[in-house]
């Protein structure tokens, strides 16, 4: 994996969440799923600083309820557990409780109290959480919880639903002479009969960081990370990100925007943007992996709205599953997201592996090397670009085709 | 077909398009396609008033910006123009030249100005207009024009593009003693590569109204009808419904909301109404014909956003196609949709052919009779009911399902 431009000191490490010190985790089968892994808890030696971004969506799975609470009424955090195979959705006061009793079993183990610990669910909706197999699971996983390289991967693949590979990742950077560790893990659009796509992403690290000041990170960040990508456009009811930082780093405490805050933040971005990639290569019934960028619009929301309508057109989606360079879909895309450009002024380019080809300019198209176009959009990773001529209003956002693959994923029977 | 509930005295007839007076029309092939009609024209005897609703799309074909521009600086008109085959969009100065000279020629051949003359053009788009064969086969169509059931098919026909069946509609009501006849037709989403689909409505009626009401019920019954209907959420550079009416039935002039009015009113909201679901009907791919239903909402505008939000979800849409009663992802699709309810409240239903299942009461979900359930999905045509109890604001929209022949349609090879 290459490192971005102007990342200053950084280095892709093992471990995931384990990586930054003091963090351990686990994850083990205790009878949601058929067979693969399903309980995941993730470990702090000494209470945290916490983050989070929640789904938008008025329909809340009793997890996020649980954790925004504790999100605005109280302060560190120890511990998270995570179960996949029920997303304890639309399950009523029952699922609330169960939530609260996974939370209390946890923190009885780890001799602390509920409210420091967070709780996450991904899978069928509408069904009761069995609970008896969590609480005994959450005994049967603590004595396994270490801080060792596969004890980070079994954690992450036990979030996964229908995700078809483990996403995780690690780095270390250099503030102000100090080794900081970043770690994290996810699971993307995986599709649970009778549920919905759900995006879960948790970050660890051992920086010394201002609360509010890591609060305010993770929204900006999430804006151009999780908030620019798209597989089918539906927002879960259990979507979330969560930073947990603990301070073992034992770096000056970051507290304002300052030199160290800025190597810190490179480093955060960097985590979260590969994640939120990850999920969307991982698409439901992907084939393409698709950015879109939109440059020179009037303002960086006109961008915004641009990229994601462009992402999400089910016309545009369908042709690159097709392989066809048809540019008159993206423009009309462009032309409904509500975002303000002159359509006179637009220049499209297709562009993979550094080549690229201009298929309309000035709103005009242009005649174009076919058999270029055909070998730009035989690759896997495609770039779209939209030169709108209009300011300094830039973004980038990903997503991916839309196949049969998809089509038979979430049209299959339920039962 | 049965006529709905409420419509007072009201005939279907048949002549779409020439059933009211004074209307003849024409429909032929004439090269913009391979073999079948690809030229329309509709003709007044006197000069009509008009009503348009145009696309929202930023991306406006040539025949667009031409249309308004007379909506906005001109006055009656006299005839209609259309070619399918090529969309005459992104095609510069040279497309709306074409355009001006489409409607100059017609105008020539029926002895008006050229601003009486309306033009739409539906197909390929960024690829110049054949213009000579369209001057060559206004010529020749012409003096086909008749006001025969015949002539009304071909000119419903010829604005097709991948539409599976031709989409017309007449019907007589009654307006204070005097007969008046009200047509319609149009046409759906189509592809024809590289293009998106496209909404072409055309209706004409002999009533005599005050224009300025006319616009403005054609504005609030778009509303009602064009605007509620969503086969995949992408919006066209050349949508547009455009209503004529040369009083010819000669009833007494209808210049506010009166009783009359109101039989007008019933008779137009039917016509318009019936053509936006065969639209939606014959979407692309489509397998199931979905009606979304939200009642009990804060606001009407909540209840669109809701009825939208769930029409558009790929989610919802793959699981009609699979015959999966997956409330879970209709809740969800409800949840994003940026109105607002209280999903502790929402009770849902699915229903086809008079029969109904209750799948969620109040935010919980209902063990419901798996076989009902299968006899009702079974069925194309297929009810969404969705109850908020938060007020009284209710709105309903219609859609299809996403199947294998959507992604097949649109992601073929452009070349």
């Amino acid at each position: 994996m290459l490192l971005e431009k102007g990342v200053r000191i950084m280095k892709i490490v093992e471990g995931g969440i384990v990586a930054p010190k003091g963090f351990k985790a686990g994850g083990k089968f205790v009878g949601l799923k058929k067979k693969r892994k399903d309980l995941s808890i993730v470990l702090s030696e000494v209470p945290c600083d916490f983050a989070a971004t929640f789904t938008t969506n008025k329909v809340k799975a009793a997890p996020v309820v649980w954790n925004q609470d504790i999100y605005y009424n109280h302060d560190k955090i120890r511990a998270l557990v995570v179960n996949s195979g029920n997303a304890n959705a639309c399950t009523g006061q029952k699922g609330y409780e169960d939530t609260v009793l996974t939370a209390q079993t946890l923190a009885s183990y780890i001799n602390t109290v509920e409210q420091e610990v967070l709780v996450a669910s991904t899978g069928v909706i509408g069904v009761p959480l069995p609970i008896d197999k969590i609480v005994k699971g959450i005994g049967e996983l603590v004595p396994l919880i270490d801080d060792d390289v596969v004890s980070g991967i079994n954690a992450a693949e036990a979030i996964m639903t229908t995700d078809t590979n483990i996403k995780m990742i690690s780095i270390k950077i250099n503030i102000g002479g100090t080794d900081v560790y970043i770690g994290g893990m996810a699971k993307g659009s995986g599709m649970i009969h009778p549920n919905m796509a759900t995006m879960l992403s948790f970050i660890t690290t051992d920086v010394a960081i201002d609360k509010n000041l890591l609060r305010d990170t993770l929204k900006e960040i999430t804006k151009d990370t999780y908030n620019m990508i798209s597989v089918d456009g539906d927002t879960s009811t259990n979507d979330m990100v969560i930073a947990m930082a603990n301070g073992m780093a034992q770096n000056k405490l970051i507290s304002s925007r300052d030199e160290n805050y800025n190597a810190f933040y490179e480093g955060f971005l960097y985590v979260n943007k590969y994640l939120a990639q990850e999920i969307v290569r991982d698409g439901e019934g992907a084939s393409k992996f698709i950015e879109v960028t939109a440059n020179g619009a009037k303002s960086k929301k006109d961008a915004v709205l641009i990229v994601k309508s462009i992402l999400t057109s089910s016309l545009v989606k369908t042709a690159l599953f097709g392989e066809d360079a048809n540019w008159g879909r993206v423009l009309c895309a462009a032309g409904y997201s509500g975002g303000d450009f002159d359509p006179d002024q637009a220049t499209l380019y297709f562009e993979s592996n550094n080549e690229k080809i201009l298929l309309l300019e000035k709103g005009l198209p242009v005649s174009f090397n076919e058999d270029k176009a055909a070998d730009i959009l035989k690759n896997r990773d495609i770039k779209i670009i939209i030169e709108l001529g209009q300011g300094d209003g830039t973004a980038t956002g990903w997503g991916c085709d839309l196949s049969y693959e998809y089509v038979k994923i979430n049209g299959e029977y339920r039962t």
